[in-house]
């Protein structure tokens, strides 16, 4: 067997019908266990039915679609609820592959291929909180304790949030030993595949984060009488650090690091005080722990220097820190080939710089993603968009793996 | 007659009595037309009065006393209103040393002074209320039309509020043509005369001031999946303005030239967001028009040089703006020669990088200012404090320049 006969212009009209479920202008809004989140896994559920899957709603409301028998096999999807109001693809589009491919499968008695949707990707009550559960990374009784992130009063918990799941359909376990391995499509969310006019990304590792919270405490005072020679300026002193790090990190990184001062809150903070402190965070994420353990050392230490230099006080703490997940070689390759038989030279390996239920999964099954392009990188966005075609072009691609797949096993 | 016969342990006295009303710890609380403020204002008419000075608060609660007769004479003062919670002698020790060199004048037959503690120096309505309107800066209908800065509801308007101004003394006007010269005492609020071990500084202008308001406008980007070529960052793009002003405004400040950056406020201000904007403002003092003027425009000039360098859009407007205040030449060489013979070699020429109500007042009378020294440079705090000893000895300075003065006129 090779690729899957899969229908594009299906799969295309379930993400489209999907859209307006929770529909807000050209976004989404569905949040995890909100009505439209709801109502969307109830009709997924339907549609998968209508192809002769098995539908089971595991305990956290992530909703799998299985081929009859007992046999393991490949599991594709990602989520299908969204940020507060995010946008139409984000998630949705990795589980209306799944559908199809799984659909296909069975219609043309090829390979069987399952289809999921995890619950929670987008953390409205903790962080890829389905696939956490799933996976083992958490546990049940951990998800339960974490409260609605959105609620500005009463939020509710998990626990009784997740009680919805039976409104989906039957409840029921599906343990990670049913499938070989998994791939989640999912558009990039970034600008990389657009500003090259390429229509695939085979991901390789998602990237890892090391993140640094540094407060430089120096002395505030009036901005009038207070010459420069006595100042102790914690702003210049930031301002000085921020692009001494850019100087210090350039030899240490390489073409795909990136790394981001994205807070700094100055204090006073008024226009004739001189600053008395910053506190700003440092992030740097990367695919190698040894690039992302340098570089989290460097900041720190040349947080120290800026600091001594300057007669300021330094407060340093290291703040979250994820590893990077390498994705399974079998499925990138496979991913790999598939990509250069359907858009021969337009597709990429790449990092995956944000996480993704992958992340958790790749814990317990081999696991690989592919990227389509996000026009203008956007996404979280109502904006978020990616061609119709491209997504077409990505089905294939994921189509073709799994038919090679299907004869290595 | 030479150098007026005071009593420093009497002014002392005074301003230990004044530190009470309103006293909140080693602090003051004593917003204009405020209880502590009328109480305050009460207390210093009656000791105007067993001084045999003449009581009068104009309609603004500018509080005057005066030496009998029509005579032209010298004014000598500042104001005892306070910061919501300010020092003890940020304002009332000018006004002390009015009261005593006054009240001494008086008692020994030497050269007529007055006194006078002016309104709302501290803002509570306007900015420099009271010495404003005195001087003919802001009319009294533009200064009813302020209203309480300090209220978060229901503010009352300056127009009530001085309406108190009868419960201090009889209400008249006193013009500034009864007076031929005003001479301000006020602590430095600086760190200069402190670091040096200086007991005296004779300003010899207070500065001006240009500000500009900022806003750097790049693209908001996930921090995982925006490689660092592709980013619009302004954050990034404020740390190098920051640092490149310096360079640039190193060969054109002068020695006492300060700049800051007092204000930064970055958005959306998130750890995995690569910054879209940062808005902020950078002021710049100095005594000369042409510098400050050169300045205002480099500073207005780099920030479009970095926005274009970096693709990020710019929006700039001209904050408030402030001209330099000379000090008369005669009272300053009164003053210097004053400081020589009380304190040689302890005392210094210096601008005042604050404005004070001198800043007013020299519109319309010749007018210098004499400083005493800050602990630590700290001020508008309850920790303000000035050594009792140089307390004194600029009393005595004060006394030895009017009596000066006095054989000149």
């Amino acid at each position: 067997m090779s690729r899957i006969p899969v229908d594009p212009a299906r799969m295309l009209s379930d993400l489209d019908h999907l859209r307006t479920i929770g529909g807000q202008g050209t976004g989404v809004a569905r949040r995890a266990f909100s009505d439209a989140d709801i109502a969307a896994r109830r009709w997924l559920a339907g549609r998968m039915r209508e192809a002769g899957l098995e539908v089971t709603v595991d305990p956290c409301g992530n909703l799998f679609g299985l081929p009859p028998g007992d046999g393991r096999c490949l599991l594709v999807g990602s989520h299908s609820d969204t940020q507060p109001l995010g946008g139409w693809l984000d998630g949705a589009w990795g589980v209306a592959c799944g559908l199809e491919l799984a659909r296909a499968a069975l219609e043309s008695g090829g390979p069987p291929v399952a289809v999921v949707s995890f619950q929670d990707e987008e953390g409205r009550f903790g962080r890829l909180t389905g696939s956490s559960v799933w996976t083992g990374q958490m546990s049940l009784a951990e998800a339960d304790a974490c409260r609605d992130e959105d609620a500005t009063r009463d939020p509710v918990r998990f626990a009784e949030a997740r009680r919805r799941a039976a409104e989906i359909g039957p409840v029921g376990t599906v343990p990670p030993a049913r499938f070989v391995a998994f791939i989640e499509p999912h558009i990039e969310q970034g600008p990389v595949l657009d500003r090259a006019g390429q229509a695939l990304g085979v991901v390789e590792a998602i990237v890892g984060v090391r993140q640094w919270s540094f407060r430089l405490v120096g002395e505030a005072n009036h901005a009038g009488t207070t010459p420069m020679p006595l100042r102790r300026d914690a702003l210049q002193a930031f301002a000085a650090y921020t692009v001494a790090l850019n100087a210090a990190f350039a030899p240490m990184a390489g073409e795909r690091t990136v790394w981001t001062l994205g807070r700094a809150v100055v204090e006073p903070n008024a226009n004739s005080i001189v600053p008395g402190a910053v506190t700003f965070t440092v992030q740097v994420r990367d695919a190698e722990v040894a690039r992302l353990d340098a570089m989290a050392a460097e900041a720190r230490a040349l947080a120290g220097r800026v600091a001594e230099a300057r007669g300021l006080a330094l407060e340093a703490s290291s703040g979250f820190s994820v590893e990077p997940v390498q994705m399974d070689a079998r499925l990138r390759h496979a991913l790999e080939a598939a990509a250069e038989a359907v858009a021969p030279g337009r597709w990429r390996s790449m990092p995956s710089g944000a996480l993704h239920d992958a992340s958790n999964v790749a814990m317990v099954l081999p696991t690989a993603m592919l990227f389509a392009p996000s026009i203008g990188g956007i996404s979280h966005n109502p904006s978020e968009d990616t061609g119709r075609a491209d997504l077409a072009t990505a089905l294939e691609v994921l189509a073709e793996a799994a038919g090679r797949l299907s004869l290595e096993v």
